[in-house]
């Protein structure tokens, strides 16, 4: 079954003591879950063992108090307490016959000890990364020789807890071996500063420890971020490639990667999958050992052509491995039409960032394995199979007609339009977003091979439409609809003088419109939304001035490690940026806009203004609906329940998530649904 | 040995069926351990029962998945499972003849569930608070009365724990409640909407439902914030006191204060002790029920006075209850000069949002009771007494000689000028900082009573003099002074061109210096110091132009509720800001700033820079006594130690901590002083 090309994507590697069956290697990646939610994080790591990920890392995980990464929820090995959680992972991986790796992982400079209260370690005497009034202390050498004796014990523990591949990380910036590679963070005057040899000891004698102390049964990896991308850091050309060519035999795997991290997971907005070509070529030619990358990899052309053109060794996958666990087994079974694609969204990111369990827009299920025990393949068919109407083919009606199909319903999705999508379909084609139509594909795939799923296109339904077609569960996800009055979290009333200036709202520009110049955006959003339609505003001829009650543009989007490219680009587009301003009002020829410290009045000179504030869902039919119960009873329908955005406007994610979780829970008895969850152990007194 | 004047703090007040022994109350208070860290939580209050606090409470509560407020770590009640922890906390607080008391929460479109991915409730469709990209939708009658029920087994989950108090939470713009008795964000058209009568029908059902479930042992109270002080919020005045009178005797407690947070917990910098009492005054005569408010009280006579004039019942206080735990036992026991006072920095409020243990500037134990064993009273004496020289009579000298007196050790603090207090000292004379001499206030009040310390100012130490003075242990606390070449966060080198142009740094404008106007103030610390100089230097008539990297002024305070007002005060003072520039250059007219999107140059004139960037510690003297082990074991010195900012420089508290801590364990054996956790317990499979 499965096609020939990909053959070599399956043959066996042997990495130090340790041998992976194939090239799929799911490196280490953060998931909001770590040492808090052991078991969900457990669970969800087996089964992208199931799904054919030969390696399946944990996340960066803490060897001691002395470094610990509070509040983000990493996993940890401070003492012997903590391995039972790890011993949980590996044995669900190990189940299906695939390795486990630990990145473990001290952080130095970068992690403030907000938990322990630790003074933070680092080559020179610096603040903090981040904002925190805490400054990092230059190391002695009794505290380097500290770090590797912490180092080395935390090995024996990720020994014990039965992982088959242990690193040393040096990525990202994050790491502290790493900060010693720079002179950017590497002022010392001793053994451990100035020449690169000197820089390079600390990472050399981790890997060496690590190895006396492991190497018999583990595998030992590098992590290193190879170029910095910023002035006077590291570059591929320069001594990244210099490290890598000097210690090229020393690990047993070479994890490749560039910092930090946001240049590291760049969103498909930013850059096509692959982007960490340039950086990979040509390293593998300098070391004996197999080397893995990265890059959004969810073409199996493009991994067979890593290999084969002696880029990659083994093909690493974070996203990807997010949006679709099975990824390997498909492409194994000759499956690759119902690969899950990533969109390159990174919401997965935002779940680090929020000190809770990450989510994906392509995988409702990613978080959930276990505390509500959702697999990704695979759903519980229905107990009495019926008839069920879905009500829009957005992401959340493609995605609930698609499971509630899997399910065994006989299953009508109506959508309104020609196209289905819903606001995919729109937003896909504003600028930087076209991945984000394999949300559309996958569905639309799947949709296709399930027999008993009918979709109807250009067919608007009325209440009395509804009732005729008399199906037992009805699933309405009629969108939403950006609100014209500006209403949202600055504005909790209508915007004084709406009625005096020309107003848009971004369905008007998705629609087609070409507003006056210039236009006034506001956006109270703080998502992707004001931005890209700023961009495209731009592209079009039409000045921009982008006004935001926040710091800074699209704020919510440091979450997804774009915020600084999503500004950037604006400043590089000439749009006119006032932070910090909420709108007053509107008069014909401008806006007041306000500071939001002072309250002073600001002039604007719009021609008109294009509101990027809050959505209102589309519940006219739901309403209509609902004001007859006995009209729903008498036509035999005994479920309507509202999805997605015109249940509660929020991201693709959570529609597709809304539209999942109807079509898996709408037939479970309420007490089933109770979400499983690990709490502190008390200690006994 | 009580003060007669202070007799009526002491007097029982009955509130419902309970009935507390005197008049001092802990409001309940967030502190960044909640379920997390249950057992650490229990013995905080528990320790505060001890200290005399009549009442006291939890944190905000969560009742259900469907209103978490993760990643903030509050406390729960969301099932059976949750009741064990704070049965601990209730155990904890009656032992010592105090009363229990619950915040039961239910955040509505403050808390956009992020860990439980539910859709938040609101009164009206409405974004979050915040930026998440979540909506919250409008509440069903169905969910209303699901609510309710939700409410009602929470409070009965809370009795079963064995509190004595349980709150309906309508504070701060939190709770839900709270969110229907706005027209800002109630725009319903049915009962719960519209008239006043009925926006306060959901707060008065849930009142009633508590009452009726747990009205039998527990009492039923209520916070209200009874401003908002925002356009278009509730006001005093207006509704404020209408919802207060229309429900005057229906809870059995009143809790009042302001919101939202940021105006509840309004730092010393921006309010003086007793700031709420315009807001509290007068509520007391609409209702037959004992009446709690706030506002930073630390003085006795303060408090007896509002008891007396007829404003409040019981004197409220979280910060206060924090910096001193102690603090009621104080005022019995005519300790009044022992009071540890608050010094109203809000370090504090950044564990909530760090979601990390809370810490305190004046109380080092504050989070530390249970996991390193800490009490804010006592220590445990030395085994082998002996001399102690502590170098240095700053935050962390002062501390450190304080403890190592109380443990027993012969001290001898020097201090080379003639002022004690360090950076206190200094800092406490900038605008608005002034409550910060406390911690040195406290410090010396406590010396002056321990025999066995002895303060020698104006001496000056070199290294022969640490070895001729032969202590045991020597203790270096010789602070750190800021960097006069820009390096900090942006800058990793040195700032090209300082030579061209004059520098100043913080501690120049702290010794009097008044630059040449105008002033290019390069913040880069982020927390107070940048704006506290710009204020002082604005007040002196020196124009200011304040340059930052980040997007907002004193990016840190956010943690501490004060950027807003920061930013603010600066703009009215025609500040000129500069958000989002690193600088580039200096050249002798001007400096160029570079915006740290595009790198696009900025020229700014300036006649000088003043640089807050980062600080070097003072280690001089540390590093001569290092060289020469021999000497030190020659003199008899068994140790010598860094502590403070000249280990690692860092806030005041961290100053406090780091001498606390080193005296606390300087002898002890290391592995005594592993931290004590409570880790996730595993589901048994």
């Amino acid at each position: 079954m499965r096609d020939p090309r990909y053959d070599i994507l399956f043959e066996p590697v042997q990495i130090g003591p340790v041998r992976t069956r194939n090239r799929f290697y799911q490196v280490p990646h953060c998931n909001g879950m770590g040492h808090v939610h052991p078991s969900a994080m457990a669970s969800m790591r087996g089964i992208k063992a199931q799904g054919g990920w030969g390696v399946v890392c944990t996340e960066e995980c803490e060897i001691s108090p002395q470094s610990e990464f509070s509040p983000c929820i990493e996993a940890r090995l401070w003492d012997e307490r903590d391995i039972p959680a790890l011993a949980r992972m590996c044995e669900a991986v190990h189940q299906h016959g695939s390795l486990a790796g630990v990145e473990l992982a001290f952080n130095g400079y970068s992690a403030p000890n907000r938990y322990s209260r630790e003074i933070p370690w680092a080559p020179s005497n610096t603040p903090v990364r981040g904002y925190d009034p805490v400054q990092a202390r230059a190391m002695s050498r009794a505290d380097i020789k500290h770090l590797r004796e912490m180092h080395r014990a935390a090995a024996l523990r990720a020994r014990e807890a039965g992982f088959d591949i242990v690193y040393v990380y040096a990525g990202h910036d994050l790491g502290l071996p790493f900060h010693f590679l720079t002179p950017r963070n590497n002022r010392r005057t001793d053994e451990y500063g100035g020449v690169l040899e000197n820089r390079i000891r600390l990472l050399r004698e981790l890997i060496e420890d690590t190895r006396d102390a492991v190497g018999d049964r583990c595998a030992v990896a590098v992590r290193l971020a190879v170029d910095e991308q910023v002035s006077g850091g590291l570059s591929r050309e320069g001594e990244g490639a210099e490290i890598f060519s000097i210690l090229a035999d020393l690990p047993d795997l070479w994890d490749i990667n560039v910092a930090d991290w946001s240049n590291d997971s760049i969103t498909s907005r930013f850059a096509a999958e692959g982007y960490q070509e340039a950086f990979l070529t040509g390293l593998k030619a300098l070391t004996t050992k197999p080397v893995v990358g990265v890059g959004r990899f969810t073409s199996p052309d493009t991994m067979a052509s890593l290999v084969r053109r002696g880029v990659l060794d083994l093909i690493g996958a974070a996203r990807p491995s997010i949006a679709d666990p099975f990824l390997p087994k498909k492409i194994e079974e000759g499956r690759m039409d119902e690969i899950r694609e990533c969109i390159g969204c990174n919401v997965c990111v935002s779940g680090d960032h929020t000190s809770t369990p990450l989510r994906c827009t392509q995988n409702p299920t990613m978080g959930e394995e276990w505390r509500r025990g959702w697999h990704p393949e695979s759903v519980r068919r229905v107990h009495s199979p019926g008839r069920a109407l879905v009500i829009g083919a957005g992401p959340a009606g493609l995605e609930c007609a698609r499971v509630l199909g899997a399910r065994g319903m006989e299953v009508a999705l109506v959508e309104g339009l020609r196209q289905v999508g819903g606001r995919v379909a729109l937003e896909s084609r504003l600028p930087g977003l076209s991945n984000w139509s394999r949300v559309i594909d996958y569905r639309l795939d799947a949709l296709s091979r399930l027999a008993s799923v009918e979709i109807y296109r250009e067919s608007r339904l009325e209440a009395q439409d509804v009732l005729d077609f008399a199906a037992a569960h009805v699933f309405i996800a009629t969108g939403s609809r950006w609100r014209r009055d500006g209403l949202g979290r600055a504005l909790r009333q209508a915007l004084p003088g709406l009625e005096t200036l020309p107003i848009l709202t971004p369905d008007d520009v998705m629609a087609g419109a070409v507003p006056p110049s210039p236009v006034l955006l506001f956006d109270d959003d703080h998502y992707y939304m004001g931005s890209v339609l700023a961009e495209r505003l731009v592209v079009q001829g039409v000045d921009v001035i982008f006004v935001t009650p926040a710091a800074d543009v699209a704020t919510w989007t440091h979450n997804t490690l774009e915020q600084h490219r999503i500004q950037r680009r604006l400043l590089e587009l000439n749009v006119t940026i006032i932070t910090s301003h909420t709108l007053a009002t509107a008069t014909p020829d401008d806006a007041i806009a306000s500071c939001v410290y002072t309250g002073r009045p600001r002039v604007i000179p719009a021609a008109c203004l294009l509101l990027v504030t809050s959505r209102e869902p589309e519940q006219a039919l739901y309403g209509a609906l609902d004001q007859s119960p006995g009209s729903l009873w008498a036509a035999g329908i005994k479920t309507v329940a509202l999805v997605g955005d015109c249940l509660a406007p929020g991201t693709i994610a959570a529609a597709v998530y809304s539209g999942h979780r109807q079509a898996r829970e709408f037939d479970a008895a309420a007490d089933s649904l109770v979400m499983r969850r690990e709490i502190a152990c008390l200690e006994v007194k």
